[in-house]
């Protein structure tokens, strides 16, 4: 059996949060929209409808507790979830705070406006206050 | 309590596909991509994150089974899977195949190339077979 390795283009587009029981939980390179981005830690998981149920089970749970703590901390009008992995193959999700006066709003955030860079500690502050709370 | 009624803008984009216990079942009017929308018939229900436990586990089975029918049904090579809400406040959850040569692919859908009509009767007879398996 394979082991789970982070995609680099993944790893490359984001900074480390934590570590849930499924997935490993990163924050999007884009202070555009505060957005989490959740990896199964199981290799090769491409489809949700391919896991088996209790790893499904364990995704839709951390998938809520991603979006209660980012709600929760940051101001957001909507929550966007969402999993195409067309781009990247290896299973991910992303858990999207949204507002009504972001960048790209309404429309999804993908290709709107280029990602906009954190001011310099601003994505480790936040990263370190959501790992806080998803414990 | 307030009775579910269809947001008439998803009605508008969309054929009827069928009932399940929690969704009505719908196919998005784009023959560009084979596309269910499964909207919860709870009235008011916005965020995943806020549906209550019994009911987000039934609309996981139900993204699950729809998932399942909609890859056995039409050739794809991925599945999209989404929840947005942004336009349309009503909770809806987009299961779309995707082909490495539909015309958005890698992006997401939205907004690449215009809504393509189906042929005539096209989508009532997709609409069909995908209900039969879906019972």
């Amino acid at each position: 059996m394979a082991e789970f390795a982070l995609d680099p283009q993944i790893a490359a587009d984001s900074y480390p949060v934590t570590e849930l029981k499924l997935c490993t939980v990163r924050l999007q390179r884009d202070a555009n929209y505060p957005w989490l981005v959740l990896v199964p830690k199981r290799a090769d998981a491409v489809e949700i409808v391919d896991l088996d149920p209790a790893n499904r089970t364990m995704l839709l749970d951390e998938i809520v507790k991603a979006s209660a703590v980012l709600r929760d901390t940051v101001k957001c009008d909507k929550l966007n979830v969402a999993s195409f992995g067309n781009a990247v193959r290896q299973m991910h999700i992303h858990v999207i705070a949204r507002t009504f006066t972001d960048p790209g709003w309404p429309k999804p955030p993908w290709g709107v406006v280029p990602p906009k860079a954190y001011a310099p500690g601003a994505a480790e502050a936040l990263a370190a206050k959501l790992a806080q709370r998803l414990k």
